[in-house]
């Protein structure tokens, strides 16, 4: 198979085939971070540009890892979504990082079909590292990976993705990417936080945790976002954690080979008990250890279409 | 020729061949940028510090990439001008940096003069990346890079700079460059921002930009910086826009191979309207682009006196 | 002599042979830096990421230039002790780190015990930068680089370590690293700064600056740091530099050998008068200089132990 995608921008654009290339481009890249010299000269002379404009500590350095190892040259340029709200503003500022000749960008921003905006405004690749509640693909595609990498499979896996849904990228990313991949996916959460026509995704609803859990093979627990509970979407705090909050009780009936994840950072003792985030089920460092390989795997196949010559595969 | 200079603080002090050279050893340097590995070792082990005690982002950019594709180690010190507003501070605090054995300090100070006493305290090389309303040389620098590289000559060409003159470093940068190379300045804007005795830069002043724009061969836009409007040097933005601000309307009468240029970023909508900036007359990302080419050759020129042992050039 | 330390936590747990070994190979590092090509392949390949969770500008310089001119590749992470001032989160934190397969974290945190904290929770080599009062113990190295560069030896001199004592890790790391080598040292300020029983340490006390300077070798000023001052530890500004400031006129019965020595930043006038910093016994320059040595020498000796393969000294 030959990638031809330029930008990485959703999962939904994806195929399967696509997907399925990208985790194992991934793999002959996850033995390179554990190497005593962990660097190819890949992307050497590339230059990637960091352009976020929310704040992230985790992501911003796991692309920033993935260049470096590549030896690519990465700047970072930390923007707020706010002063480029206007799509006009935002535009002429990717103009200009393009002007310098960068061959690719990696944008997170608030404002959905941010990195199409951008994709359809600059001649360099762009990747988006989150667009406000919309798609966050590289994280949809290192849950895929990880998932893979401990089952030996996805097809056929019954998937729970438990949290806030309506506001949440991880959660679009992730079922577009299992959904393709032939998971059984059900999203669980308070009405209030899963939106009106989900089903449409072909996902399974569910507002009954317990009633799932027994029949999970992977839950993936997503971050609430305190910030956002001046709207009310749910009672009390202490309400969600008693109904939604993942504690080692409440996974007695759990199989015995489930995998926990969460996309990170974890409020612990909310949406996540730290017995469970540190249980024997939680996978969650390997998600984080698995997002630089798959990020290599990205930025190496973005960039063999978007620049003009091919760039050789890793020494 | 050979260049002779450790520092770059400001054009006033260059010779039209020095300034002839940086933009001659420039054209060899932009093309490092469109290859597909977009780096030279030329300067190699050496140690570049990015001193910025104002908010900058494409300056800084602009410097860091250039840096990054010469090779150098670049590393960012970021400071208020506030904090080092004395002095002392600043000499101290450019002591300790330069007592970390580093090649090059680029700095971006409040304070006129800021870069000419770093010179005189440290021994490293030091660059001018604007030091308060007095320069901004490697703008003036690509700024006649650009125009050259459309116009074939800067030699009488009649070039209007056209906005807040009095307290533009860009354009007191430009005009020592542009004089320097011949051509016929003017500049514009309401009188309450062009100095007093700035005809004895060499300009010609004038209040009327309808008047001058049928004769101009360029014309470079300055921000109108809105912070400092508490001043209120003119009476409102619209009365400001009314009488400045380029439009397509106004530039109906224009010589078909005008140029416009900014330094940007630009304030989209008041001193120029967005059909310009995106207009067919428009250079405003070939400057972008060119900043690089023009900074590399600084760096690399600058190095070649700064140390003891001449570098090499570019592979 | 061979390296066992993966980490470098206190200098408390040093022994005098570690120290003196740490020293040595600084030595040969330090000549790196005034090469004209800043750069040995020595970290090529390695994972270093600066950690730091208070402001700080020439610590988390020196490590980064010290780790680019071994050719590691570094990342830095800002954060705020606050926001991580539980245990929990900070070794949340770490943990996500180091899942990146990281080398090596250099933290700098606001609480005493951190950086033997993360030691305990990750398998990465763990650099102390800074623990709360505790240790700072790449201070206390340099300083002894610096005492030994200058006066031949350590054994033997006399030297006072002069300001706020009890809140001040770098008099912690300093004592623990001259008493090891064989000074005769003696603290000396407010007896409100000194804690009460600093003598176990093996430290003179003294409250009379005066009576000290005609017998001190070496003195060692410590920051006053002013927003402590809330708690009111001396009377006046004004009268802490009356009895402890640093002035010329203080230092007429001096040694004509005496090293002045600051960890920096100096308040200039308040312990330290700008005579006395930029005056004939300051080695607060060479300090910075040697911080880097001393740092670099650190990277590789824990590099070392660090990875399951031994790294190869610089070419």
């Amino acid at each position: 198979m030959e990638w031809k995608h330029k930008h990485l921008l959703t999962i939904e654009q994806l195929s399967k085939e696509d997907i399925e290339y990208i985790l194992e481009t991934a793999v002959s890249f996850k033995e390179i971070s554990v190497r005593s010299v962990k660097k190819v000269p890949t992307l050497r002379g590339k230059t990637i540009v960091n352009f976020f404009c929310e704040p992230s500590t985790r992501t911003r350095m796991s692309f920033e890892l993935a260049a470096k190892r590549l030896s690519a040259d990465m700047l970072n340029v930390v923007s707020s979504s706010s002063s480029l709200s206007k799509g006009e503003s935002l535009k002429d500022t990717a103009r200009n990082i393009e002007a310098m000749k960068v061959d690719m960008i990696i944008i997170r921003h608030s404002m959905p079909g941010s990195a199409q905006l951008l994709a359809d405004c600059v001649s360099c690749s762009v990747i988006n590292a989150g667009d406000g509640p919309h798609e966050h693909p590289t994280q949809g595609l290192l849950d895929a990976y990880t998932i893979k990498e401990k089952k030996g499979r996805i097809q056929g896996l019954k998937v729970l993705i438990v949290g806030d849904i309506a506001h949440s990228r991880v959660a679009r990313s992730n079922i577009w990417t299992l959904k393709k991949l032939g998971a059984d996916v059900t999203v669980v959460g308070p009405s209030t936080l899963i939106p009106a026509e989900i089903e449409k995704m072909g996902v399974n609803v569910s507002y009954y945790l317990d009633e799932e859990i027994p029949k999970a093979d992977v839950i993936n627990i997503l971050r609430i976002q305190r910030e956002r509970q001046d709207r009310n979407f749910f009672p009390t705090l202490r309400e969600y954690i008693q109904l939604f909050g993942v504690s080692e009780a409440r996974l007695k009936n759990a199989k015995k080979d489930l995998l926990i994840m969460h996309p990170g950072p974890a409020n612990r003792g909310v949406e996540i008990d730290p017995a469970v985030a540190d249980g024997p089920y939680s996978v969650i460092l390997d998600q984080v250890t698995n997002g630089i390989a798959v990020r290599m795997a990205v930025l190496y196949l973005v960039s063999s279409v978007g620049s003009s010559k091919k760039v050789k595969m890793k020494s």
